[in-house]
């Protein structure tokens, strides 16, 4: 299929769906790890749209934007598929990947981001959210059924990431007594062999955006 | 395959892609026309995140965001095939869709809201980001090659909405000197049966948005 290399940083949940997905399908690639705040010239040339990660070269053929590089690694290696196979279930994986890219993260930029009033609607809306999208799961394991999927992926930012955040700035985003799916699917992903060998470790996340938050004004908690 | 019923709206860029998705493939549905500022329950049942427009219905079954349905029916429905058969041609399709409808389409919008430098700004990167998607084109017929593909029917709002917009604000943003394959590109595009088939009559779309401009204290052209 051609050599592949991958473009990604460790803090991206954006990357880590890319190196998940490679992994699912058990293609070896090359990865080089970028600094955000100093993005390589390569980085720059194959995405200069974006000027972002994950961007996967193809025998040195760029594709960038996390969800259609999964789309790619799902129809360029067939085995283990990462989408459902029906049709319909692959449109609802797809609606509710773009949700999550485009409708709540973009929220959950603005919690972190702004202050007072404005962050406390954003909180507000957050939880809105995630009440529509807990009823996906359904009571299943997964977004997938019984095993780890594309949506599954997608959403790992629900499991590594808002929870680091919410040990930085000290605020509750996800209450387990309001969103108990959300913590029992949490909960299975994270004993994923795949997951657990891609994802950045927790401690250094949350030293991560401890100085990031702190050099960007915004209020961390100090109690721990 | 199911009973299929698209609720959209004539003014809709994004329903026109489903009506000229589906009528590749040769697929007979019910349609809905929605009043965009008095949608019907069903619409807001159908697509409680977002209440827009368009929703298809398989067999009572949601679909929402255009760029997913057309997925769905893509591979709901094989022959005539809307996407590349190429897994890497169906990223870079993907790709610039997305960009068209996350990075483009919001610039243009600030283009027609905002006013002065704002405006001025905005015009300045829609200027910018065609320049870029252009190559893209490459001196190819249509963005899919020989024949009208997805990328194509995502783009026909810079071949039909834009020059619309044009007309009603009396502001050029697609200069036909700087952006001369966008016109080539247009021209062919508009001869395409099912783009003629589907598309808002001109002179309806411009008193629409004229009245719609006009409504929301836009500066509207009243030369002609």
């Amino acid at each position: 299929m051609g050599k592949v290399k991958v473009f990604g940083a460790w803090v991206s949940p954006f990357s880590m769906r890319v190196k998940v997905a490679l992994q699912m399908k058990g293609v070896e690639y090359d990865y080089v790890e970028e600094d955000l705040l100093n993005k390589s010239e390569d980085l720059l040339n194959y995405n200069p749209i974006h000027n972002k990660v994950p961007v996967m070269l193809i025998d040195g053929k760029p594709i960038a934007e996390s969800l259609v590089i999964m789309d790619y690694i799902d129809e360029a290696w067939t085995h283990n598929p990462i989408l459902p196979s029906d049709p319909y279930e692959r449109a609802r994986a797809r609606f509710w990947a773009k949700f999550i890219d485009d409708t709540l993260f973009p929220q959950l930029i603005v919690v972190f981001m702004s202050h007072g009033e404005e962050s406390e609607k954003a909180t507000k809306e957050v939880d809105e959210l995630l009440t529509i999208f807990e009823k996906e799961l359904n009571g299943k394991k997964f977004f997938g059924g019984d095993n780890i999927g594309f949506l599954d992926i997608v959403a790992s930012i629900l499991a590594i990431w808002i929870p680091c955040s919410q040990v930085v700035i000290g605020k509750e985003l996800i209450a387990r007594a309001k969103h108990p799916w959300v913590y029992t699917w949490a909960d299975h992903l994270l004993q994923c062999t795949v997951i657990k060998q891609n994802m950045p470790d927790q401690h250094k996340l949350e030293a991560y955006y401890q100085a990031r938050f702190a050099s960007m004004n915004i209020k961390v908690d100090q109690s721990e």
